[in-house]
């Protein structure tokens, strides 16, 4: 017996790790001094600095919406999800990205859907200037079914201590900006599969039900996208009291995760145009409105508390570098922890 | 329908978090700014230091280890390998923890094993004055069959610039010192089951062959040990030139990520004793020699580069220091890359 025998194929994960390894270097921003092979990744932070430096990290998955890559053979943009997800995930509290390194685990390692996978990594890294610092292929047999596999995606980030957003300046009269999502992101899969796949009878190829040009699986696999670009240049101000990345859970339960005791966020339902896959999976699924809050971005897929005086130039900002859809969606208010919906 | 009615539990997963944040709140360190809930994990590196700081870090899983806890039901020794194969990870290039993430996937999370796995994680971290900084756990329906679940780690530690090992100094003449495995670590698992329990017919509560008070999934389950407290008090000296992390691949492909271009291992598989765990191993699935020493540790985990002269004096330390079974196992020659045995 040896190991191949035994269901792990070695050839195949140092076949994978020689394909990643020129697009993994593609990202490599002048702090990284290792390359992929060494056992840790080197990123240098240098030295000496003015203020003292907050290192902000961040662990996540993409969750079901795998499952629409393993159903349309796409797997390129399950790697720009996971970046764009974690790379919010940080950029919430004022950071801006480092590194990322990746975890991805398969019964059966397929080199060419790990490298369309990497290449989804490694595009979104360079989108974000943060470097693809390394990451783990784990051929599991057994663990998962022919053709499956997870990812994990881990970043780390650093903003200087007197910049770092956590919400403790928020205060009742406050504004709250919502950022349009892309789509469903990353959220909300386990449910929208079953609604679209079960309860309507769709399958990946049928087209959506409220346009021509685009199937249900290009619809619910469009990638979570990043909101770096857009709020990097308001970060200087320090105008922005908070921000919340709408995850699972939605609006509902993310924001109030940046809210301080005693507030409480008032959200205006008719502020902004529900999208149509929300407003459909909704109708097909007959789900409840609070369910639909709790479990979708609802085309929300960052808050930004600002204050009320602040509200207006942040928002022309936020419209002119090309978010003409940012509105203003609520404010807080004194009251009880959590979100009300009006 | 509702999230819950997909297959998704938002309260368990409530549930877990409100478990495990005691936990993880016990391995805070001084850097530790944020609490589990906020975004991202935040860990103040502080300001002005005196030479350039170097973060290194990782991504692992333990591999199909885990079969080893669903057939026992012992899942907490998991969390303890994750957190020290991470460790390893990075001491190998001279760096000490700072923080540690995990993803957690399931089918449907059961908190009580979650808690389990956390509490490993939150018991190494401890032992290794690393914070367990955050983490995410995703319960994916269908993705993994009941009961079973794939979990990462993510480590970030540091190392001054000018203390950073990477195996550049390493000639020929110098020795290899040998630090003992605690079992199979968290490799070659899938080898080790097929012969354990297909090729022998054992079950995970028979008797160990090799001794009468150890069943072989207690064996099998043995914690992948942390070399860090044993290998921290040596690297001020500078003496320690490279080391390996023996883990997927064995000595053979390990030991050469080390190695300068121009120098090859000559490995003395006389120099110790294999433990009875791989020697069984190996009669009972009747693996060629060469297959052994590229799939297992063989009992080594941790293998030290020093120069000749002081390799005396740190073979003492580190036997002084509880490892009495730490040995010279070979030296480095001229030589293309590579270990050679005899």
């Amino acid at each position: 017996m040896d190991y191949k025998a035994s269901g792990v194929n070695i050839d195949a994960g140092n076949e994978v790790v020689r394909r990643i390894r020129s697009l993994a270097r593609a990202t490599y921003t002048s702090g990284v001094l290792s390359d992929i092979g060494s056992f840790g990744g080197l990123f240098n932070l240098g030295a000496a600095r003015s203020s003292e430096t907050v290192l902000v990290a961040s662990a996540d998955g993409v969750g079901t919406k795998l499952r629409l890559a393993f159903m349309t053979g796409v797997h390129r943009t399950i790697g720009v999800d996971l970046v764009n997800h974690c790379v919010n995930d940080i950029l919430v509290q004022g950071a801006e990205p480092l590194f990322f390194l990746d975890y991805l685990a398969t019964g059966r390692l397929e080199p060419d859907v790990a490298v369309q996978i990497v290449e989804g990594l490694a595009s979104a890294c360079r989108a974000n200037g943060c470097a693809l610092l390394g990451g783990e292929t784990a051929e599991m047999p057994g663990f998962y079914q022919d053709g499956e596999y997870d990812v994990a995606g881990f970043i780390v980030g650093q903003v200087a201590r007197d910049r770092l957003i956590d919400g403790r300046r928020i205060v009742p009269g406050d504004v709250l900006i919502g950022m349009p999502s892309s789509g469903l992101h990353t959220n909300g899969y386990s449910l929208a599969r079953r609604i679209a796949f079960e309860a309507a009878g769709l399958d990946a190829g049928s087209p959506v039900p409220w346009r021509r040009d685009m199937t249900i699986g290009e619809a619910l696999l469009v990638p979570h996208r990043s909101y770096l670009p857009i709020i990097r240049p308001l970060l200087p101000s320090g105008a922005i009291k908070g921000m919340a990345h709408i995850t699972g859970g939605g609006i509902t339960e993310n924001l109030p995760r940046v809210l301080p005791p005693g507030t409480h966020a008032v959200v205006d339902r008719s502020a902004w145009t529900i999208p149509p896959i929300f407003a459909w999976l909704q109708r097909a699924g007959e789900v409840p409105d609070l369910d639909m809050l709790r479990t979708f971005n609802m085309g929300i897929g960052l808050v930004l508390v600002v204050g009320a005086e602040d509200a207006p130039a942040m928002l022309r900002e936020v419209q002119a570098a090309g978010d003409s859809d940012a509105t203003i969606i609520g404010r807080v208010e004194a009251g009880s922890e959590g979100v009300s919906y009006r």
